[in-house]
């Protein structure tokens, strides 16, 4: 089978990490064993610093939308030309932690950013290129951010109000609903249950490919 | 007068410093003292930390011009929503070094990027902003870089090659041929002659405004 990009996506707290492990052992199973593990916004040391700018900010200034925008999309085409297609390329399997699909949800939904602005840019700047595969993890904000704070204190982002991540939860469940290549996961189950989906939802499409 | 926004723009040692104190000073002539001085990239924390990257790169990265465009226009909309429109709107002159023109010419010109993909950039993040008056100072690439290089070590953008610089200063006279916000100054002159043909320039406009 060709090499593939796949991606998980979901609201902070959603179980990406635990989801990735699941993931990562339903394709050994099927003898696919050469991964690269990505993440975004980062993954090469140019896309880091723009996450770190991105996450942190700087103190006392005000980020525009469309600066914060323009730095995901900068870190994320450093990313797909310098590691993610190099990969495909050479036959590895690429495991993204988000991708494209958060911008859409998070500064499309959550930040209520213009539509064709947003799908502008994508075009501009990506042209055709996207995950073969999307496993959107889907949890309620209150439940994803009361796992997130578990892990410590909250980033920019991370900061944003409740109804910032309704809306990006909103965003995240209309395109999913209207994409085939991204599968929903109910991830509000028992660890255990979502665990079996995320292995069960990716052998049949594993299955689909042949 | 409603305040305005005017750019000195032209390729390394073109003697855009020099320029400004001729305009800075054709300006207090005309009982126009307050200035707000910009630079791109730059003049926000966040957009000089951007600039830093662009102009340093990463050690054994290689930047994308996708993502070099990305991150000057970041840059450029910080400055713009955070220095300048707020500037002009309490009523201060904006002076600039560079603007929105320099990406058209060094990326779009020396780099070659697709015209459409500039200009889509330009209009999804900048809107119908843009100086009220340009000062383009003209110089061949050869006396520019033999300028620049005095200053002491050139940094990733001044390493590139010649024929990148003629690209460069070929859209910025296309360009500027095709706007009238746009002055060419013929810098190979000697000094005094372009600080008089800048400040007679300057003074023209000006009446013109009234």
């Amino acid at each position: 089978m060709k090499s593939k990009f796949i991606v998980i996506e979901g609201l902070e707290g959603a179980g990406k990490t635990t989801a990735r492990d699941a993931l990562v052992a339903e394709l050994q199973g099927h003898g696919i064993t050469d991964l690269v593990f990505t993440r975004e916004p980062g993954g090469t040391p140019l896309a880091e610093k723009l996450r770190d700018l991105i996450k942190q900010g700087i103190d006392g200034e005000v980020i525009s939308h469309r600066a914060e925008l323009l730095m995901l999309y900068a870190a994320r085409v450093q990313l797909v030309e310098n590691v993610i297609k190099p990969a495909l390329a050479r036959g590895s399997w690429v495991i993204g932690d988000r991708h494209d699909l958060s911008s859409q949800a998070y500064q499309g939904g959550g930040r209520c950013m213009d539509a064709t602005l947003m799908a502008t840019l994508r075009q501009t700047i990506l042209g055709d290129f996207s995950p073969d595969l999307t496993l959107y993890l889907d949890v309620t904000p209150e439940a994803g951010l009361q796992r997130a704070r578990t892990r410590g204190e909250l980033d920019r982002i991370e900061q944003e109000s409740l109804s910032f991540f309704h809306r990006t939860r909103e965003r995240y469940l209309t395109l999913a609903a209207d994409d085939d290549s991204i599968r929903t996961i109910d991830a509000m189950r028992p660890l255990e249950r979502v665990t079996a989906d995320i292995r069960l939802t990716l052998a049949q499409w594993l299955q689909e490919q042949k």
